[in-house]
């Protein structure tokens, strides 16, 4: 981050016609956008896009979740017939819609709005064993990097993370405790709706999966490679590549997050351009974020992935540049001070 | 609200492409303004206008504030050159202005985004007899009717609070202890930003207000007369007029909140309308939004008004209509439901 455009977006925060700190954690946003642009006031945060990036993962096999695993392929299809909700939300926010296919089981049609960059049909079981070989996960992250690159080069001033994939908080979580060292029993969630029972189940897949593999948080393209998701590895090299163009990435929820925890073991400076966009109803969400030193923007309990939660906290941040940008100073604007 | 669109929402929340409840605070969201517009699913609430009341606070005199009382009229004159954070955060959210003199001390311009209402050059002190006469309380109650009538005539379908008044959160503590029934000390904040001693005064302002004015909760125009403001009594109106004509408001902070709680207390139904848009840093609008029973959509903690947090809370209810209108079910995108 920048420091001259860091000091001069306090310096105007305090002289906008406001009291200053009024805007609370929106100020800060601001300083941090500063920073990160190397300029005061920095561009606005548009256009965004979102990237949806989507895959399977083995570990469906183990009942993680009442959906089948079908279910990936066909909300690919609802995505690119604009009928999914981050479709209506990125409407509302004006922000557009791409869809990486990184590792659905299924086949899917060329099309516009679909990137083919699948590594594989889903990974494998990680119960069992390592999800990915260490090339695919590399190959996965290449490709998050590319989309980021190639999203900036179309003009994009702010990306926005999502993910699909049917039993991908099972490696989330497995992706969370290996980087915090949190027990699975605190940071595993009911996903997409489990009852009490299966969600213990799902606590024990996530052990086990840690037990299986062997992790190490100071190898985190291993750590992918043994217990994350294609989608997993492909946003943390998302996150990588917007960060490496100086562009902010929003992030959206516990996938996110977690792939996040890679990105920063990965490149710790890659935090500067991250955003929480909010903060999910699941408890690994929450972990991840402490860990990572983001404060979510707001938490409405959503639960749902594909970038919804993150397209809504871009206004906010648009705004907070808007106001740095556009407020008139106490001087300028003839107005008095505080006495 | 009615029960055939609140049930027509819940069940197609249930439907739509994605797992139930996962859209957490937002489904709520969209089945109120289902129910609140008597159809699902409900107009999306754009074009929207936001009301900024400004007043000016005979309680002034009594330095619960650092701010000189002319800067009132002097951030009224901001927002009319677009110099204002609500302007920078209107244009994002694409949001029209509108700024209603209902108690400015100083003379203001007539000019196109002004509305001149004014009832009165400012409030008489508190802390020496009532802000109002009950004649005054009520037309300025009267005015913001007809704003908000106004604005809906002109096609909005949501409406948004804004204040601007210095010395303003002191009478909105005065009328949350009225309302609430809470001690000044637990609800009267630091404002727009007081000194530990500064803040102890204050306390002891509001103290003095609530003794000095016999307040009854069950007597809401009494209680705006008593120690309320020209923008409280005004936002009251404007908020029962936006709740008859059935189109949504979202609340800004604690000056807003106050309001509501007499608006409430005229017509408990109106809060059927009524949407917090934030919770800000001032204590008494966590208070004043339990004792409504409304939950911020989020808390950043801001304390500026002008409404300003409201602003950034109009896409969450946008986009919670776009999806419910917008979003395919599964039987029609084609997509496999829970096992």
């Amino acid at each position: 981050l920048n420091q001259r455009a860091i000091n001069e977006a306090r310096d105007r925060q305090d002289q906008m016609t406001k009291p200053p700190g009024s805007l609370g954690v929106l100020e800060d946003v601001s300083v941090q956008l500063a920073g990160l642009a190397g300029e005061c006031p920095p561009p606005i945060p548009e256009p965004a896009a979102v990237a949806v990036f989507a895959g399977d993962h083995g570990v469906h096999a183990q009942k993680v979740t009442a959906w089948p695993q079908d279910v990936t392929t066909q909300m690919v299809h609802n995505f690119l017939n604009g009928g999914a909700v981050v479709n209506a939300f990125a409407e509302q926010v004006g922000t557009e819609v791409t869809i990486v296919d990184v590792g659905v089981v299924g086949d899917l049609p060329t099309v516009p709005g679909l990137l083919p960059r699948k590594v594989a049909r889903g990974t494998a079981d990680i119960t069992q064993g390592p999800a990915l070989t260490r090339t695919q996960a590399v190959y996965a992250i290449e490709a998050g990097v590319e989309v980021a690159r190639d999203l900036v080069s179309a003009g994009n001033r702010c990306l926005v993370t999502g993910d699909m994939g049917i039993a991908n908080t099972t490696p989330s979580a497995a992706l969370i405790a290996a980087f915090t060292g949190f027990d699975p029993a605190d940071i595993t969630g009911r996903g997409t709706g489990l009852d009490e029972a299966a969600h213990e189940h799902k606590i024990e897949v996530v052990r086990r999966a840690l037990e299986v593999n062997a992790v190490d948080p100071n190898d985190p393209t291993g750590v992918l490679a043994a217990v994350g998701g294609l989608e997993h590895a492909a946003l943390a090299g998302f996150i990588l590549g917007a960060a490496a163009t100086g562009v902010p990435v929003l992030l959206d929820g516990v996938i996110s997050g977690s792939a996040a925890l890679a990105a920063a073991a990965l490149s710790p400076a890659s935090m500067n351009a991250c955003f929480a966009g909010h903060c999910s109803a699941e408890p690994g969400h929450t972990v991840a974020l402490r860990h990572l030193g983001l404060h979510p923007l707001f938490g409405l309990e959503m639960r749902l992935g594909e970038g919804s939660g993150a397209l809504l906290a871009l206004p906010m941040l648009q705004a907070s540049v808007r106001a740095l940008r556009d407020v008139a100073t106490f001087d300028a604007a003839g107005v008095a001070g505080r006495a």
